[in-house]
């Protein structure tokens, strides 16, 4: 029995292929560097956008009928999981990523959750035992149901704290039982709406002495995957306190978490948070925190989370190039953390939005790489800075100066030279790239 | 000589007062609480904006025409020190605020230019001698001249950064010369216009360096009043490293400089990086970096800082409400970091507008105090959390506690109850008490 | 049987009352100028948010649990009328709102859906025979289903566009049968995701055959209530047609609707377009096209419509303004387009929510008509463009020049002198007002 | 004596050339469809930015010094002039813009302003008869001087009016005299700061007196080119009225003035008022509108005007389609209102930045032709909206319907059935067109 009996398999065929479902740039065996496409891009798909989604929005129930929902409860889960290793296997991917409550149904107690979680935990470990696809990351959904209503980790009910901590207690169990590469936390109610009735400070402390337990967890069952912390600014709350990478990197530090958490930083969670997606890489990279990415793309003229796979091709450059300079995905990879529209509610659609994507990475790969050999920005880059490796500047960053020091250097000096940043020219350049791949 | 001959001087006349220059809610001596409104409220008039500034904008040339504008050079410099102190001593303003470039001109050479600035800073201490008026703070305007164009404590070249030391140096000994309470670090080019042609990691390193630097000789001169670091997300730059107060927290703290750094927080700063004003104090406040704020505000449907005099009530009282849990200010103060609009360019808008601000900041001081007095949030929140005072939520709150713990003690738990936030019920409660002022 | 057992009645107890759910400012008999309150503010409860709505987000199941949940189908829609009508009654408020699908479910047919719509119709008509309670508008809801996954009077399918006229049909005719005051035009998917896939020209042509189709029907039936476009700039959709009332006014004249058709205007829908409430609300005053008020608030630090109850006074005020001075409503009134928060789940919080926003409104309208009455903005305004009442002024406006004239004029004036626009002054001036209310 | 020593002249050398000077993509005398890319492109200089413009933003003086600074008044103006057809002519650019104050200083009175007004156009009507170059529009400049600080055709003065109809009067004059292919209307202060001292009906009729009079001059004198509107949401003002396309469009509608304007639109302020710039194109080009544009881009993740050089090459593809549809310019162009990052400050910036844009729209150019050569989106929105060719659809078209029968035919019918948006496999589509230029 097939879930997608209107594809064959999707292949890499080049740029001369008139198959429409084939990759145009994705050719998983090709050499790029040190590795491989796909060494470089881990590419994985998101199981609650891609099978348990429906298109339905705020406005709107789901257009998106699937053949698998003819079945209910724990059938439905099943039929979900079959379909889902269909899907891997056909567009040729080699990571997926879910939550607890995206392949299982809750129970009426979180003893009976666990135990329907536990059998297709089974079912898909075994399907992964005869397909060549790997866990990237799981989580626990800690935000659907209206328990979370104020919150897990964050909540103002103890109970709600214990239930949110027993079930991310399950979730690494999961994850070391799959072997999963990473396990997320994306705290989606850990935020506020109004601070005329919250705590923030005994939220933050009780969210540090949470991700603390799971740190003793991890380490007592053996979970050697990284643990991700996802930033996103509001939405659904009006304020969530891992705002950014630089917000999440303060909390971190102030509870002695850093050496713990990497980030797993969205595409459109940066644009959300009034940043650059390769702005919110770099903040990592530099602070030795980027762990994974959730590859999407937002409409940052629009202001809610719109999923958008990822094709925008400055977007995937511009993310490439920190990746590659961050020496590359060690766990982390590439999770579409994407829907399609509502309106794109065919089976087609999917494989047309995951391919969108991995070509458009694949594109931004090629072209962050030859950007990276060519040294075109670390040269300019270079010289713009080029008075800091010698005289003065030398002794700045070195750590030789003081205020009477170089106030006496510069005190008498008449004028000072600057020399021009050069962006249009460097966006020029980046066109040129882009064009050439 | 007068400057303001159309002002006698304001005066708090109470609420039948038809005299429009007076305070209607602003009586400084009157005691709110432990102490009077003046100690409360500490207010600053913003030497920039009120005797510089002249309406200029983007797309404009002044309309704002003051009497001291018809001299030029350093008697313009000390006629406008005139006029300061006549302004602060007929609105009865205890604080004033200055960059070191609005009070002196420049010179040819820094050398020449700190000869000015002493020039004046001597004037104002002479002034300062016979008026009941303080310097709240002074920092070093590292933003307007065209050295600066690509940053000053991040700058790419290494003179300019030793220029902007030397400025600072030359700030630090100006503060302790005339006293201020604290002194304010503004990176308004300590960021990039793109990642393109920006070494982040340096930029950063640099201006953790620059900061120890400021310390050490803040340290070296006995200055004792408090160093701040004053948050924007963005504009003139297109990012700005001192994002926000978490940013800045995170910076603070991986350069372990988070003992000698407090926060200077502006209102319309807040919201530009898509904060409530008082959500930015209260991330300060249970942080212990809560300094000094600048009392404005924006237009929250524009994009860019209007800076305009605080007016909104709901923000002041909001605002007054975290400095009073904050325990009040000691060193810091309320400056009006604030400019009238293009529009309002008569000498009397000068006075109304600082007025409208101070008479909002004294609502805000008696709305916020009664709420406290009345612990009308302080209870609601107290109920609202208080599953952690007791069982399962003490032993969260005291760390006696783990994952298997928790689990053991939910997993079997049918039902979690909930209480509701009732945010509606607390907004009308709210509005109650700004009513009833 | 009650649905809300645990209120009694909510009245006017005047500001010394301790009952929590009493008015503090909105005295329905209370005269205000040329009408009573009630008269004035014409509020009316939206049936969607507050019976069928239940606190669901993009991220999570709903929290509210009501009473009637436990009923489905007909039976749930029957009791949702009888809850419905019991918590009019205890409010004391006089209008309701709905959309078709708000007050029954949908058969496998549009003839089925109709029969089980009439029953419901016919149920309320009933209720409404016993209670003073009339409807202010209904609409019909064409964006929930999936069959409007592109729209309805704009769908790219010709059978969605037939039904979604049949639908309106009906809603007409309920409007007819239940003496409503207007009937509203709202549409949500009535817009585009993608240029890519549309033709906008088309859909635009269509819109308006399908507007001018609904007039000659209303016609034709007698429908002698107002019909009301509702402008929304987005969400769901990218890009909505009715953008503003500015957007909304250039389609109505270019397919010569404009006699037709008014604006309900919705507060948090003018904020997500970028403009003030009272910004749209004049816009339409003077074009002759304001309607009828969805009465809410957004938050405009987050991107989306998050229905809020209005609570902040400067809105209700300006509002109310622009209302007064529109000479009042005549057949729109006030609907609250409101929901409460998601952490606000409980049945004391309706009364709450509605409480606070008629109050607020209350007081708006009180602050508004000692604006009016004291013509604080209209003498200001009257003295700025005083230079337009007479002379050459007094020309232009009466059209009575020309370019060469104009030039011949000021062809050698020296200056121009201007008057300041005091804004700072007058925001004080509305905070007085405001806090004298 | 030349301005621009280091730069011979730019050619197009191919994708071959090294020299990092020339055009790698806009080869003017290339043949695309029906004309050659100079004739479709109709490129423009921006005189203020590229000959007045100094780098100076609200927080700093400018950085760019050029050759020409070392004169002041008409000598500086007259230098200007030499200047710019020096650049003109190494870039090879057909077309230059300009307001009459970047051209001509004022004098103290308009009629001294006019003198030294025609002094310069006569000398730049002496450079014209030699080079190759036109002017595709000028305007007034009625935003720089305080007179204008209240607005110039919506002014709340009178004088300030006429002084404003006098300068546009001399505008079409010189207009006229200069053989311009247009002459633009941008209102940067028609508008408003606060409606609380706007007296909103009167300034937009007068703006419509305003235009009315612009018009019967304009035939007086025999000027032939269009007359443009250029909207923008705000800034400088806080609302200004021509705030987007569908606004003026109203505007123009309600005044009977849309067979006398069509509009200049510019691609950041499509964005700042929240619209895809291909968006306000297709408004203006289904209205018959679309007169000029301004070619240049925002930064959606900053809230004000950056006026970047094009760069991006989604938003020249797709303005390049919209123009292409439209059957190309008639007397329209595309004007670079566009200035370099304050820290791109040397002359080579200019060149740079000019060529990025360039040939950032000739690939646009390229790219959009072959999409509607290959009519790839045009096939698919015709099978989209195949439904309306025949049979129900049809009908409608014509208008040969009504609710009734539209009830009829759909009353019965069980299932509705659409088709895929295919959003995703479009993107696709456009970036492999984009990378097979």
């Amino acid at each position: 029995m097939s879930f997608f009996p209107e594809v064959e398999t999707v292949g890499y065929e080049g740029k001369s292929s008139n198959n429409p479902l084939a990759f145009k740039h994705y050719n998983p065996d090709e050499v790029v560097g040190d590795r491989t496409m796909r060494e470089h891009l881990r590419f994985s798909v998101a199981y609650w956008h891609t099978f348990t989604g429906d298109g339905s929005d705020p406005f709107g129930s789901g257009t998106m009928l699937r053949s698998w929902d003819r079945y209910t409860g724990m059938d439905l889960a099943k039929k979900r999981v079959e379909a889902s290793f269909e899907f891997f296997s056909k567009l040729g991917v080699p990571f997926f990523c879910f939550h607890d409550r995206d392949i299982a149904p809750e129970g009426s107690t979180l003893r009976e959750t666990n135990r329907k979680l536990d059998e297709i935990v089974a079912l898909i470990k075994e399907y992964m035992k005869t397909n060549d696809v790997r866990l990237l990351w799981n989580t626990a959904q800690l935000f659907h149901h209206p328990r979370f209503v104020h919150g897990a980790a964050t909540a103002s009910n103890a109970d709600v704290y214990a239930y949110a901590a027993a079930q991310v207690k399950k979730g690494l169990e999961t994850a070391k039982e799959l072997d999963a590469q990473n396990y997320v936390f994306w705290g989606g109610r850990e935020g506020y709406d109004t601070l005329l009735n919250t705590d923030m400070a005994l939220e933050l402390d009780n969210m540090a002495r949470f991700l603390r337990m799971a740190v003793d967890y991890a380490q007592e069952i053996g979970f050697e995957g990284q643990l991700l912390i996802e930033p996103k600014p509001q939405e659904p709350t009006k304020h969530q306190y891992d705002y950014d990478v630089a917000s999440t990197y303060a909390f971190l530090q102030k509870y002695d978490l850093v050496d713990h958490f990497k980030m797993n930083i969205e595409a459109n969670h940066a644009t959300l948070a009034g940043h650059e997606f390769e702005h919110e890489l770099r903040v990592a990279r530099i602070n030795g925190i980027l762990g994974s990415v959730d590859a999407n793309q937002g409409d940052t003229l629009v202001g809610w989370d719109t999923d958008e796979f990822p094709t925008n091709l400055y977007a995937t450059t511009l993310a490439m190039y920190e990746i590659l300079k961050a020496g590359g995905f060690e766990k982390g990879g590439l999770n579409f953390d994407a829907k399609m529209r509502r309106g794109s509610f065919e089976p087609v659609d999917l494989f047309d939005a995951h391919i969108a994507g991995m070509d458009s990475f694949a594109i931004g790969l090629k072209v962050a790489y030859r950007l990276l050999q060519d040294q075109v920005l670390d040269q300019f880059i270079t010289e713009k800075y080029s008075s800091f490796h010698s005289g003065i500047g030398k002794e700045i960053i070195e750590g030789r100066t003081d205020f009477k020091k170089l106030e006496a250097y510069i005190l008498d000096k008449p004028i000072i030279k600057n020399r021009s940043g050069r962006q249009e020219y460097l966006k020029a350049v980046l066109n040129q790239y882009l064009l050439e791949v």
